[in-house]
């Protein structure tokens, strides 16, 4: 954590010094008259857009929700890899680990083929593969997740709170000449119940209210697709049971009962059971069967046997039916050349199986990749265009998430191959898709396309293990100035910022090399594209953050020998940012050294160009200052 | 974290369910007429002291402090490994090492041989050596350690607040038939600046009100020593310097200007210097000389030559003088066989030189050594005698340490050995004593001697790499149930409780050893230690908390093969505690297989008993069963 560069301040450093404009309005009870950026639904979409919105005291974001508080139990509870990698960044990575149940192994269970009522172990895996991710896959109650980020809200410098009790009604796009284009009417319930409706005029809305968004209907989007007629019950359970792997993630596939998927929870005792209930007849809701927790129990233990579940509490249940639905745009535009004011996101744009664990996950992934760009294009940084990108890019992890869950969900409703069953799945073929598709299912399979914000791969070469387009993989590094172990991605906020890593080619003599040199004053320089979009009152680093990776051991090298550019100064006072200089962890055995494990190509160095969401948006020579300034010249304006 | 064991509760676990008499105080201004414990004194040996009562909802302890309100910026700062281990106990280690600055190397900085007024590089070592703790060593602002402290007691079952505003006064000491023998008379000071006295009963009184200890006076006990007749100063700066190692610890020794130590801070900008002064005449004090921060400054600023020091802010800043001194008992007892109802811990009974960065740290254990017995007493779990141990296990640390800091200190202190100084010393000397004395340094020296709590060493070459009377030394394990890697330490809670670890011997195809079975048995009988002092409303595990290692791969062992013992029913829904065994690490090196780290015998095994405080009690053999009940006797008694 960096604090105390404009002076010391005492108590929690996680407590921004309010805005006097934050400071008026919270606690306000009416929703103001305008805004920046309105926001639908306090879900996890909607929420991680809010934090991270939160992060600029210069952006006016409002959040609204029908619901009368927070969320107090959960829904969702799956955490994938690369959403803690995300949470990092946010600074909320320890806090939820700390409290969330660790996925460390995944077990899988059969028919066993002596007596196939029974169920017997197949095999047990482990949950991520070594190096997939700095990050763990975890588990905890969407509404602990969510808590997290009403705290970054309230403790940043505006001290947004969301506005409860509200209603999304309509909205009215206006000329693009209105400072505030869009009208947004509302309905909110007061004490006594009765109602009454507000409006507030916006920049931009984002929905993210939903499977039955009333912004995606007022949109005029629909979601399309189909569903796979099958019932599943879903338990957050407190039992005593005999199965020995109850504290392990485990995939169950009995004979003739139907199959379970068991997640351990939180807290060391309770437990997740996703139950395969009935077949539904087309088109049929599974509202009408009226399905009981004594059905889903009774079905669960069937399944479990010959094992016993003795149910003594029942935190939370629900039944629903398999379905995947996407919206074919995540915005308003239609036509080219329109600029998007309304946008959707999570499940207002795509619905699917909660089993695989994604739902919340590619939610919070589509505000994280949306939040930057609104508040770039707010701030005046990029161009309105760059909105563009949204649609585009999470419309198509969408429609992966969606091929991929038609494909799990109808996987487990299989039954399992025996005589009676020969078109029946192998349960060992189930385990062989669950390892295939581990990449995906820990979140760090998404790969943008080339395009405005994701360059060419022809320096791929320079970096093999970071892919352009796909997430920063981190690796361990020291930190030159205090000889910190750290790793390397985690020197990324959530803050907007744009990275540039410079690997550099070896050092020479103790001193930077020539193109290390060169690429600094470069970079240093008033045309370059880390000065351009600066505002006068910015520091040097607030629109691109430059740092650097050295090849030589730690105390080999000395913090003198770095540019300004690598040790700027920053703040009122002008004080020395050190943390700006690593280099290969080689303490420890060779493997851990970034160069090897990220295979980076140690004689010519490259320059990674990872995006303020942590994707790598380019690989480029050290030399290559014309494509770098090429790369952001329709991304970055001067201000 | 282990929670929603008696049913499941929404909201954050770190905040425990309110008692109703707890409920009933908080909040209330005026002091309450009778408690069990009253603390005098909100420094971090009364916050550990009160925070570790706060783990238990039936005793009622109360803490007063002369301040206003919360300290706001810091004195001490350094926090040793040990220290982060016992935090961890408390679940507070991830976000005091998520806001401090972590330690890694120290350099040293000496004349240069060929223009001594210039400081040169010595050299750069290791701060802690590989395997001393899992945890770092941190830097940390005392003011925001305390508001952990502070969560800790607001979060607990009683809600627990500091009195502000109270100076002690005076105690009286009643008739031991009385239950609450101490009288205690504070003065409180009102809004408009008249004072009011407030009298409260108490069973014990603890003053951890500092060097000037209002408590210590009023027992008759003065601190004896003297002073090495220095003055140094401190400085908490924001500054630019050209000086390379500012973001490293330094000691820093002129040729003819003194000695420098240096600390950066948290927030990577902020460090602390600390300054040789003038020497003082005998029986001097430092506020006699008046010294300014203009001073102190411009004393840094010749130490530091040729680099540069321009200060931009100085958060805080002091003088002091050096001087040891100790209180010769920390309790209120002269005569045997009497019972201590005072104690005094902390700067109320030793005083030392800041820069071995130690006063804050032992002050803590301190409290920590004592919390536990008090409220094993006060639940009359065991017998009052226990409270004897406290002065004498923390007089002979108290001892030890003023005798380390009068050596490390005059160290500073001497010039350097040059053809001007030939008594001097060199340089390299003072880097060999830092890394001799790393454990001490590190906190994990402290080794209590054999007595009512320490068993004999008769049995240490069972596990040689676990010391009778020394820390526990946490190592990596597995957790069978869920796989997860962790520290076996970390399974240590603040929570009052004695800890049986059993090592096991090999097991025998799948299943227990002969003589973990039938210790097991005999653990889980009625008049075995584990049960003896169990109250009848309590899960067999609250009085001592019995976890198991054995051999295996993870894999090759199930938890259907462990007794109930190991995989206890608790709470009023009868769950399952899946928590209590682990295996050894064998997913990757050999070397981090428990086993091995620690030198426990793989044919034998053995029973490592831990003191609720963390220290090992007593090694024995897995079949000493009535050695066990022995050790135990004295210490725990049927309730």
């Amino acid at each position: 954590m960096q604090f105390h560069f404009d002076g010391f301040k005492v108590g929690d450093p996680d407590i921004a010094p309010p805005t006097a404009a934050g400071l008026a309005r919270a606690g306000a009870h009416a929703l103001p008259a305008i805004c920046d950026v309105l926001i639908v639904g306090c879900g996890p979409a909607g929420l991680t857009l809010a934090a991270q919105l939160a992060a600029f005291p210069d952006i006016h974001a409002v959040i609204v929700d029908q619901r009368p508080g927070p969320l107090q139990v959960g829904q969702a509870d799956g955490l994938m890899c690369r959403t803690l990698e995300m949470m990092q960044a946010f600074g909320i990575r320890e806090k939820i680990e700390r409290e969330a149940y660790g996925i460390n192994e995944v077990a899988f269970w059969k028919p066993d083929p002596a007596t196939p009522r029974r169920i017997t172990r197949q095999g047990r895996i482990d949950d991520v593969a070594d190096d997939l991710s700095e990050c763990p896959h975890v588990i905890l109650n969407q509404a602990r997740v969510q808590d997290r980020y009403l705290e970054l809200m309230a403790n940043s410098a505006n001290r947004m709170v969301p506005h409860y009790g509200r209603r999304f009604v309509s909205f009215v796009r206006g000329p693009e000449s209105d400072s505030h284009p869009v009208t947004v009417t509302v309905e909110t319930t007061r004490a006594d119940g009765t109602t009454a409706t507000e409006t507030i005029k916006t920049r931009y809305l984002v929905g993210c209210d939903g499977a039955r968004s009333g912004v995606r209907q007022a949109m005029g989007r629909v979601l399309r697709g189909d569903s796979a007629n099958q019932a599943w019950g879903v338990m957050d359970i407190l039992a005593v049971t005999s199965f020995p792997d109850v504290r392990v993630k485990c995939l169950i596939q009995s004979a003739d009962e139907g199959s379970i998927v068991l997640i351990p929870r939180e807290g060391g005792f309770m437990f997740r059971v996703y139950v395969e209930l009935d077949k539904l007849n087309k088109d049929e809701r599974v509202a009408s069967r009226n399905l009981t927790i004594e059905q889903l129990i009774a079905a669960a233990q069937r399944i479990f046997h010959p094992y016993t579940l003795d149910v003594r509490e029942v935190a939370w249940w629900s039944v629903y039916e398999i379905g995947q639905r996407l919206s074919d745009k995540f915005d308003d535009v239609d036509a080219d050349g329109a600029l998007p004011r309304v946008f959707i996101a999570g499940d207002a744009c795509h619905t699917h199986s909660p089993k695989a664990g994604q739902g919340m996950n590619v939610s919070m992934q589509d505000t994280f990749n949306l939040g930057w760009k609104l508040a770039a294009v707010l701030r005046g940084q990029s161009p309105p265009h760059l909105l563009d990108t949204y649609s585009a890019e999470r419309q198509a992890i969408a429609k992966g998430l969606i091929d991929f869950d038609r494909e799990w969900a109808s996987m487990l409703a299989t039954p399992v191959k025996s005589a009676d069953n020969p078109n029946g799945i192998e349960p060992a073929e189930v385990q062989r898709y669950f390892i295939k598709q581990g990449e995906y299912t820990a979140g760090t399979s998404t790969h943008y396309k080339a395009g405005l914000l994701t360059g060419p791969a022809t320096h791929q070469a320079l970096a093999k293990g970071l892919i352009v387009g796909k997430r920063f993989h981190s690796a361990p590094v020291v930190r030159l100035a205090d000889a910190l172990p750290m790793q390397l991605g985690w020197s990324a906020k959530a803050d907007g910022r744009w990275r540039l890593y410079l690997f550099a080619d070896p050092t020479v003599a103790g001193k930077l090399s020539p193109r290390m040199a060169a690429l600094s004053a470069y970079l240093d320089s008033a045309g370059s594209p880390v000065r351009r979009a600066l505002r006068p009152d910015q520091d040097r680093d607030a629109v691109i953050d430059v740092r650097a990776v050295f090849q030589d051991y730690h105390r080999d090298l000395s913090i003198d020998a770095m540019p300004p550019l690598l040790v700027p100064s920053k703040g009122r006072h002008g004080l020395t940012d050190y943390e700006k200089v690593f280099t290969s962890d080689k303490r420890g055995p060779a493997s851990i050294d970034i160069f090897d494990k990220r295979a980076i190509d140690r004689r010519q160095g490259c320059i990674v160009v990872v995006r303020p969401d942590q994707y790598v948006a380019h690989i480029l020579p050290l030399d290559a200052h014309a494509d770098l300034a090429a790369f952001f010249a329709p991304i970055l304006q001067a201000v």
